[in-house]
């Protein structure tokens, strides 16, 4: 591997739409400023099937999702909390991706809120990431009232998570050269 | 309401064979013996979208599923452990019922493993449930080396767990009839 | 048992001007004007030992703790968050009681965080709680800035939380009859 | 800092006789033989007070806990499993260090259960270092039926157990190494 850093995000909501998607898209605005080469997965283009579901184990998507995986050595994650938990669009992403892709690589974790701030879905989603043998990285993000967090023009309102987002990218970044060694 | 109990099964993995199910089935024929109505939600008769997928929300399987839990009063959860965390097929049938449809009445949580055990599912399906103002009862089974678990006949090996299983349900049929007072 | 409900409450900081105490003390105050009887474990007065500790297992304040929790059947636990989960004094004074003293009674949990609200501590109490046997609720309660919470007269400054603590001690006390019969 | 691992074994268990911090002080003497130079934190001979308690805010032994703390690059963590979540006596003392002491330095958990495996206790140690902005490596350990773990002559009985934990310790030292850059 040469020292680039490939950046892959992943949302856990439908929809190139959704604030929660727009937020993982930012972030990987973030990374490919500091250098990185950065895929956002497109769930509305390539949808994944649910595991188990027929046919799934021989799917297009997930093969070509799997291989993403394991060519990018950085991750972003992103999901909105349902029900106290990562979201199932999230969950049923994570679940095609083993340690084979990613174990031993760079995590960085988000998740966004309708109401007020909480940390079920981070907290879910550093376990499972520690399941697959990779590295979630102390910084996180979590952002209440999601509805209000973006402007007309797509950017985000509140200046301090604009910061805190630029600090867990340069985080997600230094991560993933520093775990390549 | 009469005192009837009605229970629905739910199972976090595809398919009639796969041995998460067939624990779903066994649970709620203990049920039936103590005389309840039951139900199992059969996902490869009656698929559950994403959520967030395009046309999910008019999915006529997803009022359906809602319908049902709706009308009954007592859940069996059961979800293999994927990655430390419940399955992505629990979870996305799970974000599809809400406090409106199940709040204040009785879940029972069960778990299945490939190895060893461990309750990683069973507590975050106990957060779930609280957080759609469920009532998850103490009793909670998680069933190690699922693979082994059945015999020929479709039964279960361990003389122990036959017993917890006719333990758990008599909790969740007792707990049923108290919570509809 | 007669009907009565008798009500325990456990704070998760020393001291009773610490505003989490003060929390668990209002909340009793609401219990008891329900018709409850109350009691304060007050942990200045008869301090806890850590579990293991020299002489812990004959101490006198430990017996006379597992006495009282025996005696009652309905517990309000509130502790404060210290890095993302309950603070080592609510974990060491759960750790004291068990089933046999706390089964199959009702709890009620709150969470008290200096900055913005969350629920780890909430989810940990919970799994606790299942782990003796206990039934927690399912309404809770999380109280960001707690240094900010209360006014002179020790009253809570918002409206909507002292509403909320109000149907909370309401539902506890009504679980508290429920599982009595 | 130079290129020296020093690591640091904290127990949740009171005694060095307990199986558990006898686990620990394995754990170090492998880290020792990696070439770092090893502490253990003895509880007995150095206690620390609960958080809050009378006097605890000017402890001499906290006052050292956290001077050790600050001074070396690797923690190795182990902890009883008391109601499904870490020890008091655990949290307590995790509760007396902080980011400004431990944060960017790697952690390693180990956990020890009466009965079969679990890792509640795990996932808590790892959102509470991720809280303090530690890095938890992926690698980690349970070890269920600890009664029976140990020999007469204080080794492990599992083969299996073994090689983990030396490889477990070697992730640590390495990690130690790496984050130190």
């Amino acid at each position: 591997m040469t020292d680039k850093v490939k950046g892959m995000g992943i949302s856990g909501s439908y929809g190139n739409e959704s604030n929660n998607s727009k937020l993982v898209k930012l972030g990987l605005e973030v990374l490919s400023n500091l250098g990185a080469e950065t895929y956002f997965w497109d769930l509305n283009e390539k949808p994944l099937p649910l595991v188990g579901e027929e046919g799934s184990w021989e799917n297009k998507n997930v093969a070509e999702f799997q291989n993403l995986a394991t060519e990018v050595n950085a991750y972003l994650l992103s999901s909105p909390e349902y029900h106290g938990c990562m979201s199932g669009v999230m969950k049923n992403q994570l679940d095609w991706i083993y340690n084979k892709h990613v174990g031993g690589k760079a995590f960085a974790l988000m998740s966004t809120l309708g109401g007020q701030s909480n940390s079920n879905t981070l907290n879910q989603m550093r376990i499972a990431v520690r399941w697959i043998h990779g590295w979630a990285i102390p910084e996180q993000i979590a952002v209440p009232n999601i509805k209000e967090a973006f402007n007309d023009d797509g950017l985000l309102n509140d200046e301090k998570l604009i910061e805190r987002l630029e600090n867990t990218m340069k985080a997600l970044f230094d991560a993933a050269l520093m775990l390549k060694k």
